[in-house]
């Protein structure tokens, strides 16, 4: 494999330079250090997942197949935050973990609780349902993380050992398992530990997982019959589950298990970026319109259905039983990160901007201490009485498949390090928010400084202090929700149409210190309708205001939210509510609703009802069932 | 136990003495007569039902637990058949059948293929899961309806053995089981055995089933420690699922597996019927409200969710999802049958008609080829990818588990039986279909002809043929939506309100052979709303005219039903279509839907399209998928 040079664009400015002092994301990150970190790591030791290296045959809290990624996440977490706030208690548990790691792993470099303490004679035996590669592929992550935030090599050398040996099993030579894994996530941390270490190997793997997904005869068939299984004994029934139906080159639409499929797009997107394979880069871009286009809840939530936690067909987003799983949304988040940078196109940051402040950030309760594994478009009463377990309109404090809780805490510690990115010659803006951040454009160091109460209000002050006066572009992104953005450097207007290409303004000038450019993103409340096809919001308007995305909820608009309806020219204000959970802007007008008391017993009657004009009182879906639990409503319908 | 004198108002007029020559009914039961008792003799043939009781080990074709069943209920379909039309043939089938049932049934009287030749240690063991007592059931079923349309009493005879026996293994006396079945329906057959036979032990075994349900200790508990299993086992989890979790006497709500259910409702009304017992029907109209207040579609279906076959909560009734199962509509038909004679009261035969007339028929093709197992009251591309098998958008030739085909067979060949009854002063008419009944009226008999094109003329003219001018009421079902109703007597008005009660326009006078009796139901096409709870149907209408509930279907109206929106001032025109689906009344109007093809890549975006005005045509629900597959809808938004 030649590996070439990076083709792709730009470059993230890394978490370490860039502060957010937000009234959004600021707040979060501190519940998120303060209290999700903590939460975490006591439900892992209470659930036997820290200690599962000491578990021994006939004790309680035996290790599950995939324990170690939930581990590996909150490590990967909280090396986020200690990125940027040390803290050596938490250090401390980390150090612990990872020394009991290093003594367990085998001489050989492989490293699994499960499979080591548990089941040792079924290592590499069914790589189509079972976890260990996944597990390896987190564990990588949390090294790389780990060392990044505090130079400690211990556990990103365990990874080493273990990503070698891994190289040693699969491959395509003589006694080598040519077995790549039933959930995707080593190709993307193979790609980071390559990018950490330099070594070239690790991106080999990687690609070699890509290649051969999916290829005749069927690794997965060979595998099942290796166990003495018939391969159409498989629960899932079709390989379209794990991705692995075709060649991935050859995949045109998204399917199966949405997170699965997420890990393994982005992990091909960085394939993609590091060795300009160009069939790759194409079959990102078609299976990228598909999702965006035709599968994508308007939170940025993902995979419709808890049958197989995924995709279904083209423009069905059933909102009452949409799963929209909080993981999905976040692994939708690490592909479109990959793909703006390999692109430079603000469409990927604008899905990125969406999943981030809807769909992910639902997934956790404003104290940090609850999750939401689903998140529908719609809460309903019974809702419970007949879904799946975890999927309820309560969030709660943990899950027996962990995967959601550590895999946000991880998002969000890292979050600043999705706003900025640079390249050779100009400072790049994805996500506005106050704060600052140390900019590399090609030898320059750039501070760029934000003062903005981004989301709730669209202007933003961005002052420019490069080291030295210097040319380059400052590439601002202007949002694809937003309409007759204005623009100023040094209070001078400046044509937003004339000098934006790909969703992004770009100023090109030269800087010196102190330069300010003045953005104005109007904010007007926005109804959104969907495309035709999508049947279940069909007559329906979605409520979005800047990047936010709106949800009516029982506390606020009564009982029966689906009887609402919101005449066409009906005004609708906005104002920010500071009392009101933790601060939000909400969105009041008025609407029209039947009076359901004035019905007698009968459930069918010809017409008659007249409505009334009610108020109504919107919300940001994101801070949703956060007070009494109730009913909610995203796609509200027109009158 | 004192067997009281028969409370119930009404008696039926037996299938034998009524014909129906109508339109709509007429052809179905021809159809059901020459084919589909055929093809379903043949599909329990193919799949080794029929000759399950030849089974050896070893042998493929184990007869199943539900098996019995399915062929007793197609015996009582055949019956049915042959009492208004002989066949030798069939008869022969039939006596083959009957035959092997009554070589194999043991010397105590226990017949069951499953338990008798595959796990024959297993008898009686879990009464919660298997289906021993349910097979009973349909068999006793089965043996009346035989004798009734041929005199030949072998099955009934053989029924009586087993019914003698399974009285002597259940009851409070010593050694006997507390126990009942996990499905219900033995209770409603014991009483038509009780009734052919006159014998007061079955319906006290009847009454015993009925009254030891959900008693404390709980019977399945018992059963399960038996057995050497928790009782928190339980797959369904809650006893709620087989109408157990609380004595029948105390429940309100309809709950857990609807055919079960619904088939428990009509033993216990007929139990209350044949004894007076008033607790019980207190019990069954709580039942009976809750149902059809709160948990009944309009088509008449029931059991909104695959996930138990059954009831979730008040309000509760997605369409796109809604299982509505065949036999759950017909079991309400069965228990609305008994209401009506029980209590008079047209309410009953309202909801009777509405399941008849749309969620019971849709479940059988025209052709009287295939079926429906789930009746959901929407279907949409890829439905069919997420649903569970038996749950499609095309009708299927059988299923494993097969009970509604033979269901509606018998359903369908008895449907003449369910339009009349007869009390002491008076002749009932619920279902208006041209044909003739035989009707007794105390001691005189009288002979009621109908010459109508009911349902889709709401115009009905009925000559009065008593055996000699005698004074009786003629009661006349006033259908609950229809609003308008006018009548005649001998061409002279008379005022339908005036001599309404109960739902039924009594006309009390001294009949003459000849007399003519004109009434006319106004069918204008109705718009119909549903109750401001029900989420699913907020802003939308159905279309109903008579009786019919009426659909959109793609072969009709292109892709996309969902976008259409039906302005609530459009004319709708109603008019006859002769070529279409054997001849169906459809409706045509004007409608507005957005243009997808006008859509860009984009999935979202703020409000912009506008309608454009498009013709739409519904047809009965009860005939969709009769031609091409594709998307259907039953509630129209409303513009």
């Amino acid at each position: 494999m030649n590996v070439e040079r990076h083709p792709h664009r730009l470059t993230s400015v890394p978490l370490t330079d860039v502060e957010f002092r937000d009234v959004f994301w600021a707040p979060r990150i501190e519940t998120n250090r303060s209290t999700t970190l903590n939460i975490e790591y006591e439900q892992c030791k209470k659930t036997g997942r820290i200690d599962a290296w000491r578990w021994r045959a006939g004790r309680r809290h035996k290790p599950h197949i995939f324990w170690d990624s939930d581990v590996a996440k909150w490590i990967e977490a909280a090396a986020y935050s200690l990125a940027t706030r040390r803290d050596r208690g938490l250090e401390r548990r980390i150090d612990a973990v990872v020394e009991m790691m290093a003594e367990a792993q085998g001489a050989d470099g492989y490293l699994n609780s499960h499979f080591q303490l548990v089941e040792p004679e079924k290592r590499w035996s069914n790589l189509r349902d079972w976890h260990e590669l996944y597990c390896a592929g987190h564990l990588m992550e949390a090294g790389v993380a780990y060392e990044q935030a505090t130079g400690k090599r211990k556990l990103v050398d365990v990874m080493c050992r273990y990503a070698d040996y891994i190289g040693k099993v699969f491959g395509r030579g003589p006694g080598q398992l040519r077995g790549y894994p039933g959930h995707e996530e080593i190709e993307l941390a193979l790609v980071k530990l390559y990018r950490a270490t330099g070594r070239e190997g690790y991106l080999r793997l990687s690609k070699f997982f890509i290649d051969e997904r999916g290829k005749r005869p069927h690794y997965f068939d060979i595998e099942a019959r290796r166990r003495g299984e018939g391969p159409e004994s498989f629960w899932a029934r079709s390989y379209a589950y794990n991705q692995s139906h075709v060649p991935v080159r050859e995949q045109a639409e998204v399917v199966g298990h949405a997170v699965r499929a997420c890990y393994l797009y982005a992990g091909m997107a960085d394939v993609a970026a590091e060795t300009g394979d160009k069939t790759l880069l194409r079959a990102c871009r078609r299976l990228w319109r598909n999702l965006t286009e035709r599968r994508m809840y308007i939170t940025g939530g993902i995979g419709p259905t808890a049958a197989n936690e995924g995709f279904t067909v083209d423009y069905d987003l059933p909102n009452e039983s949409g799963y929209a799983e909080t993981c999905a949304a976040i692994a939708l988040v690490f592909w479109a990160h990959r793909m703006l940078h390999l692109e430079a196109d603000a469409r990927y940051a604008d899905v990125m901007e969406r999943a981030l402040y809807n769909g992910v950030l639902s997934g956790v309760s404003l104290d940090g201490q609850r999750f939401f594994y689903a998140n529908p478009l719609t809460a309903y009463p019974g809702m419970a009485a007949f879904t799946p377990p975890h999927v309820t309109t309560k969030r709660q404090a943990w899950f027996g498949c962990a995967c959601c809780p550590p895999n946000i805490a991880r998002l969000i510690a890292s979050l600043p390090g999705y706003a900025y990115s640079q390249s050779k010659d100009a400072a790049w803006i994805h996500l506005y928010a106050a704060g600052e951040a140390c900019v590399r454009v090609g030898d320059h160091e750039v501070t760029l400084r934000q003062r903005t109460r981004y989301p709730w209000d669209g202007r933003v002050r961005i002052s420019v202090h490069p080291e030295a006066p210097s040319r380059f572009t400052l590439a601002l992104r202007i949002p694809g929700w937003s309409r007759g953005a204005t623009l100023k450097v040094n209070a001078r207007g400046v044509r937003v149409d004339a000098i934006t290409t790909g969703g992004y303004a770009k100023i090109e000038r030269r800087w010196t210190r102190g330069d300010t450019v003045a953005l104005n993103l109007p904010m007007p409340v926005e109804r959104v309708e969907a495309h035709p096809r999508v049947r279940q919001d069909c007559g329906c308007v979605a409520l979005q205001r800047g990047p936010i995305v709106y949800c009516l909820e029982e506390v606020d608009n009564g009982r029966d939210l689906g009887d609402i309806a919101l005449p066409a020219k009906a005004r609708l204000r906005a104002r920010m509510d500071r009392g009101l959970l933790g601060g939000v802007v909400v969105i009041t007008g008025e609407a029209l609703r039947r009076d359901g008391s004035v019905w007698g017993g009968e459930l069918y009657r010809a017409v008659r009802s007249k409505p009334r004009r009610v108020g109504i009182k919107a919300i940001p879906y994101c801070v949703w069932a956060n007070r009494a639990e109730g009913e909610m409503l995203v796609w509200i319908r027109e009158a």
